[in-house]
């Protein structure tokens, strides 16, 4: 063994989030589909959902989002050493997104930045944050930032799944001396060959869906990473991991409802790690069920953990939910939505807290890691504005929402010689595309940055 | 800075390379082609063209690579901690082939394996190689291999491209106490964003292709990874950089011509870095044509640098391309085709010698990197039996290989209820698909292997 020099406290810098101007109203959709009312509000547990015409893709909402962290956090692009991005949104089988990133460096001339795409469906964005943190780790980091781009959009054809939708992009600057810090050496993973929500249909931009599998393999991956996350924050932190060892848990969230499923699923998990502690009489009988299937699908339990987990929902992960419930499926963005909303709600509060992140991506790949903050967000929470930035959404009608789905469509099925027809809906310092040509390359402008406005 | 252990020779502990059994003649696709003699042999430098047709896919090719990777050195699948892909052969958008491979850790239990699928076009392998290296160096490392597969299948369209075509899946054995051990610290990255080669028609299993345009961008890369590279090697290890400070080149092969047209634009480089020393007089006249885009088809440059650089492309790179002319391109395995044609030829004279890499991926993102063998790699050499398995391959006429093409873009149309027409052309231990279902999911059966068929 070598010894060698690592720096202190890698983890997240800075970071932003890109959401779109326009959303549906989830009470209004269940209107609109004559869907019996609460489905989508209480059933999925979500308020809005966002949407992108054929003004934007998945190029052009991931140039405003790295664009916006440089410009806010006043990032030098020289200063970037890696840029990798995570998500499911393909528009090319061989040309990655970083690559057409890379037009944002292209005025400094820093052309050495290592990193391409990684894809495993909703889990992309969070190998990437592994894959920068190693990097920063070894002996090939030579002192700058790496950046982290998760985002997707989410969209399904007409039926049960379609409000499960929704758009946005993070950036992560990720560096030592940051304000929210790995918990290094600490992860659990959990992967499997499972065909729950899967995109075989290269041609369509609607994936392939059982959504009854994909919750059981969500629940079930969370028992297997949460076992293995344990068992090395115990020997390495040396106490006992239970939900009471963290402050906040934020879980992917394709919807809420599986959130509150999931807290309530690890408190079950600390049960029978733990069955003989009176804390847990309200639920030890139900020890002998174990992690196997049935207990996915029993009414009794879920309605037991229900009630048990709501202390813990309320405190640890109700503070994580307001961007996933307002915004929709982000896909690889989904997880970060949770973050950058923990922040916007609880600020400074959170510094000494300790964060548990659990990351799905379908397929299946898992992942369960952990966060401490140790200084200030302020500056972030302000920079990022989520609450000012979600209160000047647009709200749309139903009908516009769908008749946006069918432009997306057509858009999507002309490759070439295609110039969006769209309004420019748009907030400040977004890319928009202006133009696909006769050889399928696409070209973007921006919208004038809010720093550019205040000049 | 904290003070970490890390493990010593992190590099390849060994690695296995798949290429299916039937191949086509370059000389007579030529002439089927009515192509002028020696377009496709001495133009492009190939001489066979591997293929398949319905029965292989991306992720029989990966399944076949890995299982005869594990069985040939005997690795307990509960040995290795992280499994990463790269490949352009998107045969779905949001599910890893990854995945797909964890079938092969069911019956031992093991899901605790990092890493996914890693996408830039022919790079995809190298980032994949990069990000287990890093694991090693990382905290998360915890004392398992990483393995990395790298392959694709390339076919294109009918027109000129369409004899650079290949098929080809390497696998490598990623640890530390390697015999192949890779310069840690040591890399030159360049990526940009242009549309030299990409794969816009999601429908296909062709690309767009500007074959002068990639051309340019390849050499450019290679002169831009090369000043990166240089200046980290010359910090590292305190000595100048120079083709004559290693002892073989490694190069991405699309098609051989453009390697020989690599290292002499290394040795070009070089002139420039040093163009007063009397060992570059036959080319130093060039000196004020630089780097620039026209040093890239300047006739009588690349005449004088071809003949000045051939005792160094016989030396140090020759050892280096039998696979790739035999086999075609095999897009992300293409690089470690190279490598493996090194150990089949060298064997232990590679004791004590470094190796230089460059790796390329279209879109574009490049980099040069390299390793040291510090032991024997006679073993590894044994167990791949490049050459017999090169030898016991079945050649088919061009009308064959026209046909095969025709069977493999019906069957990349029939996303569902499809069972393969083709007759089981395979080597031992070979996977193959069997059924693609009504839900699109895919079955795989295997031939027996070697190793089986030897009991």
């Amino acid at each position: 063994m070598d010894s060698r020099k690592v720096p202190q406290n890698i983890g997240i810098v800075a970071l932003d989030f890109y959401f779109p101007q326009q959303y549906v109203n989830q009470t209004e959709l269940e209107k609109y589909d004559k869907a019996q009312a609460g489905k989508y509000t209480i059933g999925l547990g979500q308020t809005n959902m966002a949407f992108v015409g054929d003004r934007e893709d998945i190029y052009s909402i991931c140039l405003t989002v790295l664009k916006n962290l440089l410009e806010k956090f006043n990032i030098n692009p020289a200063d970037v050493g890696r840029l990798e991005v995570g998500t499911e949104t393909i528009l090319d089988k061989a040309k990655s997104v970083k690559t057409v990133l890379m037009d944002l460096f292209k005025e400094c001339g820093n052309t050495n930045i290592d990193g391409v795409d990684t894809i495993n469906a909703c889990y992309g964005g969070t190998n990437a944050l592994f894959n920068a943190v190693q990097w920063i780790e070894s002996s090939y980091w030579d002192g700058r930032y790496a950046i982290v781009i998760a985002g997707d959009i989410a969209i399904y054809a007409e039926g049960p799944a379609r409000p499960t939708g929704g758009v946005g992009a993070c950036a992560l600057l990720i560096g030592p001396n940051a304000p929210i810090v790995m918990d290094l050496g600490i992860r659990g993973t959990h992967m499997e060959n499972v065909y729950d929500f899967y995109k075989p249909n290269l041609d369509s931009e609607y994936p392939i869906v059982d959504g009854k599998l994909s919750a059981d393999c969500y629940l079930r991956a969370v028992d297997r990473c949460y076992a293995a996350y344990a068992e090395k924050f115990e020997k390495k932190l040396g106490r006992k991991m239970s939900i009471e060892a963290v402050d906040y848990v934020i879980f992917h969230a394709p919807y809420n409802k599986l959130v509150q499923k999931s807290i309530a699923r690890l408190s079950y998990n600390d049960m029978l790690r733990d069955p003989e502690s009176s804390k847990f009489a309200p639920i030890s009988k139900f020890k002998d069920l174990g992690l196997g299937e049935k207990s996915y699908s029993n009414a009794d339990l879920e309605k037991a953990l229900g009630e048990f987990s709501k202390p813990a929902y309320n405190a640890k992960v109700a503070p994580t939910t307001h961007l996933p419930k307002n915004l929709g499926n982000s896909y690889c963005g989904a997880l970060y939505a949770g973050l950058i909303s923990l922040i916007a709600e609880v600020e400074d509060g959170l510094i000494g807290k300790r964060v548990l992140m659990f990351s799905y991506g379908s397929g299946l790949a898992a992942s369960m890691f952990s966060f401490v903050v140790t200084s200030s967000v302020k500056n972030i929470a302000n920079k990022v504005d989520l609450k000012g930035r979600l209160a000047r959404r647009i709200k749309v009608a139903p009908e516009q929402y769908i008749q946006t789905l069918q432009v997306r469509e057509k858009m999507h099925h002309n490759l070439k010689d295609y110039t969006p027809t769209e309004p420019l809906n748009l907030p400040p310092g977004t890319y928009y595309l202006t133009k696909i040509d006769a050889k399928t390359r696409r070209s973007y402008a921006r919208t004038p940055s809010a720093t550019q406005a205040r000049l």
